[in-house]
């Protein structure tokens, strides 16, 4: 017996495979190609796993921090990809973000879409301690790959230091951990000619 | 300061990039290219999340089931996919992926490369029901994607009912409802002309 629970479940899990062909700015750590979202979100996941003692917070629950990174990029379905240093952009996508999630999400059974709704929302608004530390790994994780490829998304976009850690500084309110080591990479980048 | 314990985790953070690049035979639902592991292991995971209700055991530990899916793939950077109709490729993959999970796994901190050891070699044996459930959805997904595909990858390897079913059987082991689910799907895709 097939339930309209069930099928809700796969439609939305039909649905979601569109992320794989939502391309980011960043690319691959070996520079090969833009990387898409449902790969970053698979990493991000990987990293919520191995990091979680770099938690500003130590009593911090793993299973959120893992749901809201897997589901964080998923209004980008409707939305697209906004490119975190295009700030001007930013406030339109917050709209056509909060519409995408209205519509994604509603596929669901409505137990699931409110709970995606609002993981999504404690996501977006870094409150709470899962959501900085998946807010800092999501700023984290991009550093690392523009640092691998020598700052390949940096410069074709003309980024200075100045922007990146205007950009990236919350990630401090995550994990003062990462931030050290964002901070070394990003002087590194300067030294070696990969920032301006 | 960068404790050595940090810097093999990033370490095997950016190696494990490499998953992004590790192509499988099954498409994109719309069949415009092949998937690679990241990708599958995000959708795996997200799955994980919607369908737990339906495991066969009722007391899962979804987190277990969270990470075992989403590390699952991970030897195939060092051994390749290794199609799942090929049976006769199997043993020799199996010796590959122990030599691999030794290299990938043992570039982490000893405490985390036991647990990847422990999770992986427990999804490989399908002996606990977090296991038995993460392997059927394993085995789901790309069921569905051949399906939305019109069978695209079955045909391209001129695979038969016959071999679906002997090789995905073992979903029910975690989930009623998936084979029940499944075994629709091939039936419909015989009528249909997606698989001999």
């Amino acid at each position: 017996m097939t339930t309209d629970r069930f099928r809700q479940q796969l439609e939305f899990i039909m649905e979601i495979d569109k992320l794989k062909q939502v391309y980011r700015q960043t690319y691959l750590t070996d520079g090969s190609r833009k990387e898409n979202d449902a790969e970053h979100s698979w990493h991000l996941a990987m990293m919520s796993i191995l990091l979680g003692e770099y938690a500003l917070h130590q009593d911090l629950d793993i299973t959120r921090v893992l749901k809201m990174v897997l589901i964080h990029d998923i209004v980008e379905i409707d939305a697209g990809d906004t490119y975190c240093y295009a700030q001007e952009l930013r406030a339109a996508s917050i709209v056509s973000e909060q519409k995408a999630a209205q519509r994604l999400f509603g596929l669901l059974p409505s137990d699931h879409a409110q709970e995606f709704q609002e993981l999504w929302a404690e996501f977006e608004q870094r409150q709470t301690p899962e959501a900085r530390f998946a807010a800092a790994l999501d700023r984290f994780q991009p550093l690392l790959h523009n640092y691998m490829t020598k700052g390949k998304s940096w410069q074709e976009h003309g980024i200075t230091s100045e922007q990146v850690i205007a950009r990236n500084k919350y990630i401090l309110e995550g994990s003062a951990v990462l931030w050290d080591y964002a901070l070394k990479m990003i002087r590194k980048a300067v030294e070696k000619g990969y920032l301006e």
